[in-house]
């Protein structure tokens, strides 16, 4: 028996954001003080390390939830599996719902059940519940999903992982450049096949790090309200994704059996390209060796960092050809990476 | 081997809201018209469906994750476990934290890294992580443990509800008189000996009753903002529950091997007292049984409706010998039985 992806699917939305469209920005430093740069320098530095050259948004009268539905809608379609036979959907988001101009996360009922709602699934035994657990959320799920079908109580499972990060920027703060909206799935089911999901690492650090992404003000020290936005400590981030990402990928592949030649792709949660980048290069130093090319599909350049959504979205990218120069192919060892909010990581070593 | 709780901890907040206390609130039906009863009238007739005389407030300091982190604290305690060892810390909740006199629910990081920052837990493959199930959320965290020990991904693992309804009350609804704040927490741990988990039941009923349970505008049409809050069709609530909540028992109950006569306590979230009394006995009727005295214990009086924090919390009472007139002993068959946003039901046979 093989716990496989028989289906995957994505939204990405039409409205796109290009770096030029914050020229007009009033950036400014956390405590309100004005940046030393125009905002063309500001956004050329962005660019240089991000490597995000724009990023899409959802549509105005679209939530999480309506992402979330449209990528399962195209997962279900290409798996081929009857919906009505679906055990588990499982969600991975962060803010729920929060309509276009308003302010208030939206969560009950779950985004589950609201995807449950518009797939017009009747099966009271197809379970909805969503799960927080920062970027790695997605990856969490398909951890589940897994679970659930080794523990004998599901065969085959609805994935998603959906974020409209516009709703929840600080447009005085530079890292607000960074988000994206959209959403990716995947069916998950017991097959008769081999490989699938091999093996998988979780961790969660929250000792010093557990606000390492938070809720916070905006930047503009002039605004009085209580109103919080995405916010994070971005230099701290980088360190420690660099500390424990690395080693997390490595224990990850070593317990899959398979050896580090064998690794074709590594679909890493993309936030920051240079920061990816320096994470795979440290994870092939590990086993004294440089960094393949085309090991590390990148779709951040277009598509910024949509949360939950980067991995599911780039993996259906990948396997309907609609990534240049990358493909994965029947036997592949891949591995799904992820760090974020929490301060949380993981890793599924997947044979495909 | 069974995976058994092997701790429980909750934490009731010390502000006690009694029905008195909303005598001069101007309670508004949906349509914003007045209702065509003095206030007195109104309470005396809610206390007579729900049971509710009281409930209890989190302080204004406190926020969701304080209150899973008390009753946390407590769980690992009674549990005698080393924290160091817990595997998950699985967080049933609703709305995230939504700090006083603010409106915004606050799920970055998530509510699990919240509490393990608080715990002081420093083992990072301790992973923390939230769960949006409705009110049976805390019953859902459950059946998660349960499955990740039975497919040998944890052995220990720390299961919490917890909601600070008060932080999402209309005041001009009727309704805001059922919530309720706390936590309950219990440690489930793989051990050697008989019964625990026997068996369980999920369902997501979301064609048509996905939105029984919403975040809703308030029923003051002279409010202009958009601002929400717990908003629930309770007719509909009482009519769907009685028809699935019963069928939902007894197949749990059917398919763990035990015989109704074997069942000594049903532990039910308590939203209201006259629906759990009609759920229980309709139960009882697919037997062609009376509903025996005191096989449904109640805290609803007292504590109100607490969403995920309720089973947990009653529990742990219990165990504790806080409830008068009820106990639980070794060798007894217990159910926990939960319905809530979603429209989302869950049942589990238990033998302690």
């Amino acid at each position: 028996m093989a716990i496989k992806i028989t289906g995957t699917g994505s939204y990405i939305p039409n409205n796109v954001a290009k770096n030029e469209d914050f020229i007009q920005h009033e950036f400014l430093n956390e405590d309100g003080t004005s940046i030393n740069h125009h905002n063309d320098i500001i956004i050329k530095k962005f660019k240089a390390i991000t490597g995000i050259g724009e990023r899409r948004y959802a549509e105005d009268h679209h939530n999480t939830s309506d992402l979330a539905f449209f990528a399962a809608q195209k997962a279900i379609k290409d798996s081929k599996i009857d919906q009505e036979d679906l055990d588990y959907i499982i969600v991975g988001h962060n803010y729920g719902d929060v309509k276009h101009n308003t302010e208030q996360s939206d969560t009950v009922p779950s985004i589950g059940s609201r995807v449950k709602h518009l797939l017009g699934i009747k099966n009271p035994k197809c379970v909805a519940y969503d799960v927080l657990f920062g970027c790695p959320g997605w990856n969490e799920g398909l951890i589940q999903a897994n679970a659930f079908i080794k523990a004998g109580i599901a065969k085959k499972c609805l994935v998603i992982g959906a974020e409209a990060l516009s709703r929840v920027l600080d447009k005085h703060d530079r890292d607000s450049m960074i988000y994206s909206d959209g959403a990716g799935a995947v069916v998950l089911e017991e097959t008769n096949e081999e490989g699938g999901i091999l093996n998988h690492e979780s961790a969660t650090y929250a000792l010093d790090e557990a606000h390492f992404i938070y809720f916070g003000e905006t930047n503009n020290q002039a605004v009085t309200d209580q109103r919080k936005y995405i916010k994070m400590y971005g230099r701290k981030i980088y360190e420690f994704a660099l500390n424990h990402v690395p080693p997390a990928l490595k224990s990850c592949l070593d317990q899959s059996g398979y050896q580090i030649g064998d690794l074709k792709k590594i679909l890493i949660h993309q936030a920051n390209e240079k920061m990816d980048e320096a994470i795979v290069q440290r994870f092939y130093k590990l086993y004294n060796m440089e960094m393949p090319k085309g090991i590390m599909p990148m779709s951040i350049g277009k598509l910024g960092n949509s949360s939950v959504a980067t991995i599911p979205t780039l993996l259906d990218l990948i396997l309907k050809g609609k990534l240049e120069g990358h493909s994965i192919n029947k036997g592949d060892i891949v591995m799904f990476a992820s760090v974020g909010a929490g301060m949380n990581i993981n890793a599924i070593t997947y044979k495909f």
